[in-house]
């Protein structure tokens, strides 16, 4: 079967060069005579790929020196769990703000090393997330750790659209869903966080990004494998690394610097994203997003239709129209279009004119 | 390139055939429009990927049904970090057997968590391993949460070439390096662990096979993310699982299935070990092995050349014969020959061809 128009969640879209370059280098990895995912990660050719993916990386977000680069296991909610071992004293004071499912993940993964307080929740009394508590609102305790939130929620589609600045807090960023997205000012973090499944590469892979200092910090007794200053200090190679996501995330970052880099990627997703909200709020309530209009995320755009009795026939008619993954996460019912930077502009022009034809005939 | 025989250790060579068809599948999976690797890890398509893989490993060992069976992210160095937190109440006491370097990195992963003791260690006063030690001359603690022990020393080519009986501990064995190499009782185990970069897949994934009595121990505090019963409650969908390795090591599963199963696959790898070993045994001292008979592995063969001078001309000429990957590890030097499941008959064949027209040239 041809491609089709990919809107899933994560694991997500892929670009279609990085994935004909994998499949045309996946039995002999430039001239190894084996594939990139049979050489030891400690052998030239792969080092090569580690370091060339760090060095794109760093110029993709322009990472300072002062700040390690850590490509590690787990998914982000193993990097959630260990925060506060690496960042915490036993019982030190933590501060999360919570505006979504992964915000409230966040919390309950430090929980049991922390002393944890939500300092600001989004929650509605209906236990529903439609917007962000603007950084302005955010009172953060005395002597904490650090100031955990989650710049984008997956789930509920909602995004700060600006960046925290708040020098005087160690602010941790869980960017799953929204590194690479945009440009970012890495200094106003801490610790950035990103499982790859969104727009770095399969899932298996979690990119931490964290400020040298702060792996100086004691931290709380632990295993030696759940230390990020080991990882930082034998180049993420600590333990045998998932060497197969790494290499796909570095193709990611080489097609993503052939795309102009996050600037360039950044005008398409805004464009993506103002397309598909104008047709959504132009649909005359037929289509619905719940999210406050300054925080509707760029990269996950969740919608209901006004008679839920329909939604089966929108994603019955949606596939057969090449148009995949549309199905809402059962937290939120409905529909969810995830556009992230693999998804081309073509694709929700087509997404677009699919809803228009749809409401046409069942409006 | 044509493809070179691959001896690494792991990440080590996949099956061809696997290979072929993973490329064949990249960019549209079975008429999903996508790659596996971008498909939801909760839609059909990719539950169906995690069931047949299921189904068949437990076809491949006989894994009763008491016994869940876990696909996990993490490498086993996080598991060797998890058993004390899943299996031990906080101090309490657990027994380690150390017979090479992973054995005594899991008791450092433990330590932190647990009173750890090694009941037995075959280290020599001169810092190497060489040897076993028997089943018969364990002698574990009263009282203790488990026993520990590495089934095969990847790195010092040492193997338990018979299966431990005992059933008054809960014997946890680190098979990374040997699972899917020859037939086991999985009853003689509590926890079975493996990484899959040797005989199971690209590395990413690490297989847990746990007998559920087991999963409702208390444990100590920790992250929900760190609970075995979660992720055994969730079928590894606690979080997104390492998908595109998931499905690899599927396809693995089901060409182990095609030769035959594992007791094919291990009549195989004892005449390649054999074959091996014999040739070092034959060459007058030209080359050795320093493993005792009893613990000679089939998957990991080290050799040093009787002149270490020479080294560096084997494995160039090595590399020049198509035989890649040969260098030994650095805690112990010399030459080591992996030779896993995905590693043909030929290719031992080849590479023992190689060593005595090596030695005429040099000896």
């Amino acid at each position: 079967m041809a491609r089709q128009y990919n809107f899933a969640a994560g694991p997500a879209a892929l670009p279609e060069p990085v994935l004909r370059r994998a499949q045309a280098e996946l039995l002999d990895y430039r001239d190894e005579g084996a594939s990139a995912m049979e050489i030891s990660h400690r052998g030239k050719a792969f080092i090569e790929i580690a370091e060339r993916s760090e060095r794109n990386l760093r110029a993709l977000l322009s990472i300072p020196d002062d700040y390690a680069v850590l490509f590690l296991q787990g998914g982000a909610t193993v990097q959630q769990a260990l925060l506060p071992l690496n960042l915490a004293a036993p019982g030190q004071a933590v501060d999360y703000v919570v505006t979504g499912h992964w915000g409230a993940t966040a919390v309950k993964e430090a929980q049991p090393s922390a002393d944890v307080a939500v300092i600001a929740n989004s929650k509605t009394a209906d236990g529903q997330y439609c917007d962000i508590v603007p950084y302005a609102e955010w009172a953060p305790r005395e002597g904490t750790a650090y100031l955990h939130y989650t710049p984008n929620e997956t789930i509920h589609g909602i995004e700060f659209l600006d960046e925290p600045d708040l020098p005087d807090q160690v602010v941790v960023a869980d960017m799953s869903s929204t590194l690479l997205s945009r440009p970012i000012d890495v200094r106003r973090y801490g610790v950035i966080y990103a499982g790859a499944q969104k727009n770095i590469g399969p899932s298996g892979l979690v990119v931490v990004i964290v400020r040298r200092d702060l792996l100086e910090r004691a931290g709380q007794p632990r295993a030696p494998i759940f230390h990020w200053k080991r990882h930082a200090d034998t180049g993420s190679m600590l333990n045998t690394p998932p060497t197969l996501a790494w290499y796909l995330a570095g193709l990611v970052f080489e097609w993503a610097l052939e795309q102009g880099g996050v600037a360039a990627l950044a005008k398409v997703n805004a464009n993506k994203a103002a397309d598909l909200y104008a047709a959504i709020d132009g649909s005359g309530g037929f289509y619905r997003n719940s999210v406050a209009p300054r925080a509707r995320s760029w990269m996950n755009v969740p919608f209901l239709l006004h008679d839920p009795a329909l939604e089966s026939a929108f994603l019955t008619g949606a596939d057969q129209a090449g148009l995949r993954a549309l199905k809402g996460h059962r937290a939120v019912g409905g529909m969810r279009a995830s556009i992230y930077n693999a998804v081309p502009a073509e694709a929700v022009a087509a997404l677009i004119a699919y809803m228009k034809d749809f409401q046409q005939r069942h409006g």
